[in-house]
């Protein structure tokens, strides 16, 4: 059989990755499969050393494709980083943040009055310009209300979730969450679609996995360019798995869920394979935001060598795995140390399918094009966010944190840890440090893990520190925030009685409206 | 090109692997050349996640080859782990450690008195039984005085040095440490070795290479079986490189060293190659100890996910890198989850050889053959010492601590700290606690990081400590600790004048000869 994964120097990229862009502008654009997931870390890979070794069909997916090793979500949470994937835009532009509290995390909980603005283009309703079927198998979470609904938004077809799979819920003080098939609800987590929390049993990756396959097969079988947008959540807490895979990793229930999406990659690159279409099809495989520590060990992931997890905006919390694949196109078994970020797949994909961004509104995301196929490194900052809050910020091997801070002290001593085993002193703090002046900076080269801040009077502070500030003064200069929608909760919002409901006799009533300001504790 | 690394379920271990061991009692055994980094961690290969990706011909080797993801060393400092390779048998058999405190590291500095007891039977000296001849090329660490020298325990030839290459010293209180070819000194380091402190440059691992290139070469023309144990240490402080390499690592002067000796690697195995005997030629590549945090991030590697680093039981002190590579006999691009061990490669290689090991003696290195061709996995367990203290040991995925300190709070508060920004409440701890009664106990797949003990009280943690305790009394049952040869120091047994000296005009005089007891702080 073939070596399953990837890595050489980055330096090869420049000699290699000869493959042509003259095939981009070829009559019928290529297919795009976004392959997200969710929680799940930079570390949870094979072939980014993860030791148990259990993502064969990842693996080869990298050796097939390119490697990014420095790849980035917008943001350390789910709704937010998704937002920014479908509109290229940070979530500062989006609106996707709240101005509730300092520097705080936000997302789409049921009770979210918020969502995605009408004025935000997605990826989808640009992809139709260029003749796409769009489909999102899995979870939405950029607002759960009617106006919000992936099939106003571009999409095509829908079989999933607007919300995570929490629960469950007695459906009196909280409902639980819908699952959809297009416009309509076709039942609730725990109902309809068991989740078993004591086992971990659920085959909702199973049926996710079924819907992609069957997605590709009709649009193949209808010559349509299509884009799947397979947004599953097993690694999600709390994480579960199809009864075949329970049981069978070496990392416990969390190791199933990623070997069972392992397969279901497999499954799907498989099948681009067998109907020959390959070579005419681009994926990308990432995650909205790093491990969920608070989960660890049992229900979270491995961020691999880099500090904290998801919440935070150290590495962990937003450094992901990145793979591209597409065969004859993308040179194979290749390492590209592009800063990249989850905004770059608006970019990549419209330029795929030989569109242009949208020129009336910033888009942060690059196209990547350039460097998978021909080695062309782009410099470029990466902005790390809480709320409207700008942490911290990398250009080329720097990164100079303004602001640092896990979560509160009150949240800690609770036992909610986002670092667990690693406090570094002074940086990952848990009262919100001030550092905008003379901000930490650490060389991420030498420093993967962010434990070693440079010494503010070296030179080698002094140099990275202009660069860096003169890109985030670029950056602030020119921003305009969006107008914020995660800020007003009502439990009246929630999914009591979504399309659909009266064919399954689940309609429930709501509660009063009581808007309020959500609570954003972190 | 070909993809560059490994990783693949071990599950596939059991349907690969039918390559022959008939071959392995064919009439000439094959070479063996044992590769053996210095401090080098197991996070700091491309294939073992390191982000910077720079080690294409290591990952190359695993494509080729297989990986070890659960490999140790025998203890976490050098001469210990290095006697332990040479030997097949624990630093606490075979006398390498010390009794001058409880649970303390120690080494072979200039001072030591002690070295490898003569009746310890070394790897190359049961080689010659088999017709080998054998070259050890860089750092011996086994003693410096004259009768502990290489040449009169097996070797055919020698370049390199007894010791570390720390300095420089002003040949008044500490001689230069003495570089050697065979009998005699050709010079010393920062002599006629330079190696500019301040810029890292330093040419030896090219010198280091080329006197492997050269054996290998006159070996093969010579038509005899070789073993080649090549110990470079460019990777242990003070860091270096030649010019060539320097300034050219995303990870500073590490990740020079680094470059630089995964050059040399892809020199060596190119050569095999090259003279047709890659499938006659047996390669294991591993390091002596974790990464050395201590000196991080400048002259200190990665440990990858790992906790802690060098000098520690944790898993960042022992876990190693670890690549078998025999093109057409260990197959390619597979991963193997058999717990290995630095002590496997004596008994591995006797078995290469045709030889079997020692039967006077308690052999602690198991024939690895079976699950590099067979994909065969053997129940072993894995004890981690400090000295003559037994500090943890793993069986399967469990490791159980019966005593965790990294070092003294005295130390600590100097700034001495193998642990940076990886403070785990309770276990890596500034005093010596004493948990035999009750160990601290992981599951090394869910938690690889030892963060998060089993609780006391579950099932789960009861099942392990059973396995574990079972393991530990067998092993304690039968231990005769060996003469500790670690325990005495005198400045009259440094370098002063050795042979060679007078050649070179370098003799130096010796002062008078006071032992003492080694002071071993951590």
């Amino acid at each position: 059989m073939a070596p399953v994964a990837a890595g050489t120097g980055w330096r090869l990229l420049l000699v290699l990755g000869a493959a042509g862009l003259a095939a981009v502008g070829a009559p019928k654009p290529p297919n795009i499969v976004l392959l997200l997931m969710d929680d799940m870390g930079w570390g949870d890979l094979g072939v980014y050393g993860e030791p148990s070794r259990e993502t064969p069909n990842l693996d080869r997916m990298a050796a097939e494709g390119m490697l990014f090793p420095n790849f980035y979500s917008a943001n350390p949470l789910c709704s937010p980083s998704r937002a920014a994937l479908l509109t290229g835009r940070l979530p500062i532009r989006s609106g996707f943040y709240t101005t509730n509290g300092h520097a705080r995390n936000a997302y789409t909980p049921q009770e979210i009055v918020g969502g995605i603005p009408a004025e935000e283009r997605l990826l989808p309703e640009l992809l139709k310009g260029a003749g796409y079927t769009n489909k999102i198998v899995g979870k939405w979470h950029l607002g759960h209300r009617p106006q919000f609904h992936p099939l106003k938004r571009g999409f095509d077809e829908w079989f999933g979730s607007p919300n995570c799979h929490f629960g469950p819920y007695d459906n009196r003080a909280r409902p639980n969450i819908p699952v959809y098939r297009d416009w309509e609800m076709v039942g609730r987590y725990y109902e309809e679609f068991p989740i078993n929390l004591k086992t971990g049993e659920a085959n909702l990756t199973q049926v996710y996995t079924q819907e992609a396959l069957d997605f590709v097969r009709r649009q193949h079988a209808a010559r349509r360019p299509f884009f799947l947008y397979w947004a599953v959540d097993a690694t999600h807490a709390p994480v579960y798995a199809s009864r075949p895979f329970l049981g069978t990793s070496r990392r416990g229930r969390y190791g199933d869920a990623v070997r069972e999406i392992d397969d279901s990659v497999g499954k799907i690159l498989s099948l681009l394979r067998n109907l020959r279409i390959a070579e005419d099809t681009f994926v990308f495989f990432t995650s909205d935001n790093g491990a969920a520590l608070i989960s660890a060990p049992k229900q979270g992931g491995s961020n691999g060598p880099f500090l904290c997890g998801k919440q935070t905006t150290f590495e962990g919390g937003m450094r992901e795995p990145a793979i591209a694949w597409w065969p004859g196109r993308v040179p194979e078994g290749q390492v590209s140390h592009q800063l990249g970020s989850i905004m770059d797949l608006f970019t990549t994909s419209l330029s795929l399918a030989g569109l242009a961004p949208p020129s009336d509104r910033v888009i942060d995301g690059l196209d990547l094009l350039p460097a998978m196929l021909w080695g062309q490194l782009t410099d470029r900052p990466i902005f790390y966010y809480r709320g409207n809050t700008l942490m911290a910020a990398t250009l080329g091997q720097y990164k100079a944190h303004f602001w640092t801070w896990t979560n509160s002290w009150e949240e800690f001593r609770q036992g909610i840890d986002f670092c667990p085993g690693q406090n570094v002193s002074g940086v990952t703090t848990h009262t919100q440090e001030d550092h905008t002046e003379l901000p930490l900076i650490f060389h991420l080269g030498r420093d993967p893990g962010e434990r070693f801040p440079l010494s503010f009077a070296s030179p080698e502070y002094l140099h990275a520190l202009r660069g860096v500030t003169l890109a985030v003064r670029q950056h602030q200069e020119t921003l305009v925030p969006g107008q914020p929608q995660l800020n007003v909760c009502n439990r009246a919002v929630m999914n009591w009685a979504p399309p659909g409901c009266e064919k399954l006799g689940k309609c429930l009533t709501p509660p009063e409206s009581v808007p309020e300001k959500c609570s954003w504790p972190h």
